[in-house]
């Protein structure tokens, strides 16, 4: 769609030397992480125990690479390569799918719900700080299809035959929360531009400290709403 | 879109209790060939040199996962399970991709080419076989999206560039025709009715065995036609 608007209509913020390169920062941080999203859910529904169960995830993961398909036209409508906007966050999305990889089909859901969840909060508080055109954009990637709901129904499910699940998934839970801070704070300071966008730059004003402390809070109180809705202890 | 069409305009050659089994072994094969297509090229995708070229080879197994969608509405709407239209193909396709694992990215490029190739081939053949309802979804999802073009290219230069690779990718498009024979020969001895569509049955007429001798060697040109545009021997 966005691929059709003549490149005359960019928004003239772009041309703003310290806020295009955090916006390229922006899509292509959200690029790269749909592309991994979308790759590692379709590997993740190989260990579902049905083929609806699995055709669901598989889904929900094809949703994600179709987002990841806006954001790159985005980028080339911007003049700006797709790869080379996503290369910068490689390290940090491999790394956490790599020390996250789920042992079995309910780790693979809850991974898929709690991590996507909290960042799509996160991507939706940076959304506030970005131009109406981007903003519009990011909100669409990130919204919810609905398609997340059968993950609560099966772990709901499997915890409710089997209580010691939800130990080990609570304990998952947090895991993953773990990795995805630590993997947000190397991004953070790495990227000062994607940074600026939040707390502020030498000629723009941004989050002060309390800010940033009162949306951390926010972001930790809808994770523990989704560890609730999954009957999971956050 | 066909989710739309009410239940009671199915057509009434569905109601043949001979014809009915085949069609819907048809619409289960397709949608279980569409599905594990889906999930391997998306794991050969992981081996992509670039992430152009891995998006590239995501794009086309997404096309596949929406094929795979429009069967399985289709079947809903004849009031088919579709996983259990599905099940009688799964230890055939399961073999195939089980046997045929790429060990690199040109392996995988030559099999999402070559293998869809041949069944596309198959389909179109047997959609002469069936009501004209049937036979525009078939031809539909067998429809080639241009997709595949990047193989073509990433394999011939590939081979441009290690004559070498020529060679053990020629090897590799026979193995993959001779496993996809006999799972198609171990399908069709399963299965009499879908076999019954394109030989005929008691009372409907289908093609005899001068026929199929032809219909053999249109297949086997055709991959050789596909084997010659990637550069290797048939």
């Amino acid at each position: 769609m966005t691929a059709e608007q003549p490149a005359e209509q960019v928004p003239s913020a772009l041309d703003d030397p310290v806020y295009r390169p955090a916006v390229i920062d922006l899509l292509g941080v959200l690029a790269y992480g749909e592309l991994t999203a979308f790759e590692r859910f379709v590997m993740d529904a190989t260990m579902a125990p049905t083929v609806d169960d699995k055709a669901a995830l598989d889904a929900l993961a094809v949703n994600e690479f179709h987002h990841f398909e806006r954001l790159r036209d985005r980028l080339q409508l911007l003049g700006v390569d797709p790869v080379s906007a996503m290369e910068p966050f490689r390290t940090a999305f491999d790394a956490f799918h790599e020390h996250t990889a789920p042992s079995d089909w309910l780790e693979g859901l809850v991974k898929a719900y709690v991590g996507d969840g909290i960042a799509t909060d996160f991507y939706r508080e940076v959304a506030a700080y970005v131009d109406a055109d981007t903003r519009a954009l990011v909100l669409e990637v990130l919204e919810n299809s609905g398609q997340a709901e059968f993950i609560v129904d099966r772990v709901r499910k499997a915890i409710e035959e089997d209580q010691r699940i939800g130990g080990r998934l609570a304990l998952w839970g947090r895991r993953l929360v773990g990795e995805a801070w630590s993997q947000a704070q190397r991004v953070a300071a790495d990227r000062d531009a994607l940074t600026a966008l939040l707390v502020g730059g030498v000629d723009r004003p941004g989050m002060d400290l309390a800010a940033i402390g009162r949306m951390f809070a926010r972001l930790t109180e809808m994770h523990t709403q989704r560890m609730t809705a999954l009957g999971l202890q956050a």
